[in-house]
């Protein structure tokens, strides 16, 4: 028996009914918490910190040191799987992730080559292993990873981009090439998912972080329909227990009801979607996780709680939500605000549930 | 009489049947034309440039001069109110806009004073009536500014921000502070926007460029609340003629039920908002302006005929639609794509009419 001696977050993402809400937060491991910026100076560089499973490990472990949060995320970046393909992920200061060979060519494309997880990735896998152990049946462990249209981002423009203008002009002149180019993608991404979940992550997540900037067409063409040809090849059971598929399209809102279609037991919403109106669009049929801006963060206690307030009230007393932000949290944000943040969604979340009603 | 000859815009605001589906370019006077950077070089900088009356009559002709576009726009910028509010606006070199006094204190901000837009925006109005001369009624000229939410963020950050910390942390702590400031910004926008009218501007448009980064709630409390009040202060007759109003949240598209109510006579759209069901959820109470994404203009002349395709065939032969772009046009676009796109919305929109279905 692996359940976690706290399966509340498990059990939302299944829409069984909890005694509270919920609550992790995307990037929770990160600059914001002293201790980190301690472990990653002693790695030396972010890349060797997600390369290294024991101080990947320690990372991980950090924020629930900290705060009461209900599941811990896999410390690791979602770049794994292109640099694992060849392309040569690098961090030049300041300026974010870079590959030192981005695909501009046909060649290039179709020499790409899907990854075996436990040899080319075996970091990652042996970082879950010892998280697990380290966890100690505590709390789940989400494991994670970027989606192909994400991915594929980085991989045409070598780096961060304002209008994925490479990748664009790809997808409207050689629609071919980057159906190819995703659907390689999409396999290295089922594989190193399934790889995660033989080792222990309890529950998995689908970053599409910039799915939002294509038009709703082009959404359902070359994001969407890759990230369910992920799910349908997703592991959903492991040592006895569900696995549940969390997918999250930043900027997704107004797409919620195609995003239904791809088989995932929970969608994320980022903090423009209504999370009420986003309940009654979706049915039951998912779980929602979100939707507080992370921005509100560096509000005071009382204005954080009214926040918090606003979104469990709109969402009402229904089970299938798990509270999160709706983006990753920002390095200036203050740690003690973070506590005032999960101890209310956890008080409140309680009141709902006792009162049976909002 | 001062109805443009070719008045096809103004009809398809007013939802009343047109040949073809007119269409101009949000920046369509910009650094993509060699002529704009001779004028702008000539003028020594951009914001000369903008307080030059001949010089942005000049550079707004420039762009149907080369394409046979449905509108002209003032050329300006978003922030000219609060720089005649006392802001100081300057253009740092490669960084954009900003404020040499942002607003910080709340003495700051109950200093703030509506200007008078006949003297501290006087090159404005007389650019909007050395324009209207130039035009010689051939194609309406669209007056326009920023919605206050958007010159908040500018007015409060001192320039562009990727998360509005202090905007949305006076938001949350301070949100009697924020009404303050926003009121008297709708005051100053709606008497700028009635100055633009009165000197001749045959449309207006409210541009909220960063509403889209609210949540649901607070778009409607700090952002769209604040346009509906300028746009119930507007003058919506002039010479005889009605002068329609356009309100466009870049990133809205989740809440055009709620834009609705302010009182626009057509909301714009970005990109990512499915046209077709956008006019099912709006009705027949306002116009739709949009929504190709800019970057497609990179792609090849078969490319974008196929995007321009998909646009109007789920709009359908309904009236009331004004072709867009969904933000503003990159500066390193090709002109013979701009040629394009063009040709193609004009064609393409005669052969669904003719055929009075898709």
């Amino acid at each position: 028996m692996t359940a976690p001696r706290n399966d509340t977050f498990l059990r939302a993402l299944l829409r069984q009914p909890t005694d509270y809400t919920p609550i992790w937060l995307m990037r929770q491991a990160g600059r914001y918490l002293p201790e980190y910026n301690a472990t990653r100076r002693r790695a030396g560089s972010f890349l060797q910190l997600c390369k290294s499973p024991a101080m990947a490990c320690e990372v991980t472990l950090q924020p629930l040191e900290r705060f009461p949060l209900d599941a811990a995320i896999l410390f690791s970046d979602i770049l794994t799987v292109p640099d694992a393909m060849g392309l040569g992920l690098y961090f030049a200061e300041g300026e974010g992730p870079k590959f030192e060979h981005p695909l501009r060519s046909e060649t290039a494309i179709h020499a790409l080559k899907v990854p075996d997880p436990t040899v080319e990735l075996r970091y990652v896998v042996d970082a879950v292993s010892e998280i697990r152990r380290a966890l100690d049946n505590s709390v789940p462990l989400i494991g994670f990873s970027g989606s192909p249209w994400t991915l594929a981002c980085y991989m045409v423009e070598g780096g961060a981009s304002d209008d994925y203008r490479h990748l664009k002009t790809l997808m409207l002149d050689r629609p071919d090439l980057l159906h190819h180019l995703l659907g390689v993608t999409a396999d290295a991404v089922t594989r190193y998912l399934n790889a995660q979940i033989e080792a222990g992550a309890q529950a998995v997540m689908i970053f599409d972080s910039w799915g939002g900037a294509l038009s709703a067409h082009a959404y359902r063409e070359f994001s969407l329909a890759y990230m369910q040809r992920i799910i349908a090849g997703l592991t959903r059971e492991h040592d006895g227990e569900r696995v549940p598929v969390i997918m999250f399209t930043k900027g997704g809102g107004q797409w919620l009801e195609a995003q239904v279609e791809a088989g995932a037991d929970a969608l994320g919403l980022d903090w423009t979607t209504d999370i009420g109106l986003a309940r009654e669009r979706v049915g039951d049929r998912v779980a929602l996780q979100g939707n507080f801006d992370p921005t509100a963060l560096f509000a005071q206690p009382a204005g954080i709680r009214r926040e918090v307030h606003r979104i469990l009230n709109n969402y009402g007393n229904h089970p299938g939500h798990v509270f999160n932000l709706g983006h990753g949290i920002s390095q200036h944000t203050n740690p003690d605000h973070v506590s005032a943040l999960v101890e209310e969604v956890h008080r409140h979340s309680r009141v709902i549930r006792t009162a049976g009603k909002v």
